[in-house]
């Protein structure tokens, strides 16, 4: 590889260009070899200091971050809210930024209103530290490393054709609560850029007519909406079940569970509308029986769920290399 | 050592053969040995993955197999309730899973319902993963690391006697709150098997008369139930004191604190009955003043408290070293 | 160097002598250097667990420590209350002593109530455990690696005059709620051993008049006290403002916040009244537009702020480094 990776933060994929999408593709490659090797570990980032900010509470995605960062040889410092210092008052940039007093190179940020992490990359910026800040999900916003991984998964399974062009013409079906989820959105992002049609379904409250709206025009032709989940998941190549949120329920989002498992709930019958071929993937957990039967998680030929999981680790270990390192040179 | 070690998790002492205890008391032996040198690592399972799957609040048993872990340059991830996706409605069986993908190749396991290490041993199976499960502390089944522990602290008083003799007819009391106590039920299993005379002591409510009945034959010769506490130690060579568990008063099972600590508790003038040489146990943690006086927690000549406490790292190491590599070598 | 520190645990800074704080100012210069190489790591605690007890919560000491730990090379493990047996009803020193048992070689607490760390470290020197203590805050009492990271703050700052002088005749203020603060305390101590005069400021209620005879007399020559906060930072080298507790107003010492800022706050225009090359501290988190204005907390000339962060590093390793090898040795 010839191109350097110059971007500094990962905050969203609205812009990712073709190139970083490579670059992250082919980077997680590489550590995904190097974790099927015996010690699992390189030494890129020794020395480095990854500073989990989870000011929303988060197992796996914590966990995630934290393994790839151990991986990389990198130390790592948690902070949870609930043990926090924000109990006393202090401010959320200041918490980040005696992080990065500390001594984090990289902060790594989930918070539950939109626009954090991005606020935090700001103010480093400002202050010329040097330190890279990753969005590990914010508010209803992004969730950027995971539609990377979701997207990894998809590349792994590619066959001989040319890489950029694993997606390229494919149909995904995205199910559920679109209009609150990040992860939804940063798919979005990332599936209409590697030339995949998109294609919503969710009832009327979760997917509103209006959100096509918010997309810009070039993205806007390759991504359709569905009232139904038939015509949307009808041959489709990849579908994916977003989580819902129980809280849709007490919002009055959602009539009830069994309505909606009724109308939008994916089981075998359903998903026999998609590609013979289909994979299901769900960014977890896994509402058994609502958003999926347990058949569909848990089968082995269809469900990607797992490898999802797999995939993020090495996804993680590719951003933490790539915005730690800031050069694409062959892992190891 | 030529026999290798077969067991894949360890959920369970019930069928635990003479040569496994032997496996683990002298890989343990070796690890303490490890314990005393300068560095006090050995880089037996570099790139393994332990992940501590907490349900259920532990500090001590947590930390041991923290420290255990790093001490064989194991990674390790942590899960606790608390902080976790099962306030999202995760099932317990999908976090453990998440846990495999993500790279753990052995899960510990704690929780409060009996049979959930052994739920996730067998899933864990299906789906060949090739992970170990071991059992940190399910409900009132079993804790098997902690009656390890407490055979490796009293293996490690032996004199010159053979290996295998060092409990051959010595008697052992265990006082208290049996019928609740997974502590209690893994050491019956272990301390038979060695060829000890266990001697149970405790009110009905709390060692009801049909708790022999739950004993296979071949052990309930070995094991002996009490009322009073007297007979139970008198001439014991060993005293285990179990912890009391204060919501047993709320569930009316206990007349009072009081009236426990006159009926059972344990200090200088009951243990004048035992043997001269009685060694004191107790898994901790201490309800001071209860099960046990001060004085004989704090008994330099009697208490094996703190003993215990050590033991555990090096037992902790065994285990996760025996179903970490599956082979008895010399550590190091 | 060829003086060996001595001192076994880390308590308090009311008896520290001169030399010893050389002994920490220097070797914490020496770790900030390491600090400033690629892997910012030394060998020098390999093998050493550090236990952080924390009975009261708090991020960013936790963090320091761990840190600081994990530079050294040392393992780390984590207690805290809340995932902790003492819901269980264990004692603090059975807790501390658990750990020891475990492989503590040094342990850091955290407590409430003044005193607790010294409890524990009697227990350990009455056991012979070769265990350090080092407090992290007690109560009102002391916070000495806060006061140690503060100084060496200002050491980091000197020109070329004798290390030893830097702060002799400098002027000092502290202001705001001087006598529950461990921080106020610890630092009396430091600067008034370095030679400084210090200056106290705050309300009738939160700096009583007797305050001052708490102190003995060789340092009750060097600390003044001002009800007004003009006096205390006119013409003030440096000037420190304390953290307010918002529960001082419930409890109902303070009249309001309001009240308070306008009193006893610090913008612009008070520190003009300060040297003109004043430096400004806070131990943090701020309390932005009460202790501080944020102008004053963001000031990249005046604002010490972050770092007093950087430095907690440093000085923590140096005194984990100190305690743990009791040796002076040049680090690396």
């Amino acid at each position: 590889m010839t191109t350097g990776w110059t971007r500094q933060h990962i905050l969203s994929l609205a812009d990712f260009t073709p190139a970083e999408y490579d670059s992250v593709l082919q980077t997680a490659e590489g550590f995904r070899k190097v974790l099927t090797t015996r010690t699992k570990k390189v030494p890129a980032l020794q020395g480095a200091v990854v500073a989990n900010l989870f000011f929303e509470p988060s197992t796996r995605t914590r966990s995630s971050f934290e393994l790839a960062a151990k991986r990389l040889s990198a130390d790592t410092l948690n902070f949870a809210t609930s043990s926090s210092s924000l109990a006393k008052g202090e401010t959320i940039l200041d918490t980040a930024k005696t992080y990065v007093a500390m001594g984090a190179t990289i902060v790594v940020v989930r918070h539950n209103r939109a626009g954090v992490p991005a606020a935090i990359a700001r103010e480093l910026d400002r202050l010329n530290a040097g330190v890279s800040a990753i969005n590990a999900g914010d508010g209803q916003h992004e969730h950027p490393s995971q539609a990377l991984l979701d997207l990894f998964s998809l590349y792994t399974l590619r066959a001989s054709e040319a890489p950029r062009e694993f997606l390229r013409g494919r149909k995904v079906a995205i199910v559920g609560d679109i209009v609150h989820s990040r992860v939804a959105r940063s798919n979005i992002y990332s599936l209409t850029a590697m030339g995949a049609e998109v294609h919503l379904a969710g009832p009327p409250t979760l997917l509103p007519r209006e959100f096509l709206d918010l997309l810009d025009a070039s993205r806007s032709q390759q991504v359709f909406l569905h009232r139904a989940v038939e015509p949307a998941i009808d041959g489709a190549d990849y579908v994916m079940a977003l989580r819902l949120q129980r809280e849709r329920m007490s919002a009055n989002l959602l009539p009830s569970l069994r309505e909606y498992r009724r109308d939008y709930g994916l089981g075998r019958d359903r998903l026999r509308l998609a590609s013979p071929q289909v994979k299901v993937l769900h960014p977890g957990p896994v509402n058994r029986g609502v958003e999926l039967s347990s058949e569909a998680v848990d089968d082995l030929e269809s469900s990607l769920i797992l490898d999802q999981v797999t995939s993020g680790v090495a996804v993680r270990m590719a951003l933490l290399f790539l915005v730690g390192t800031g050069k694409l040179t062959e892992p190891i």
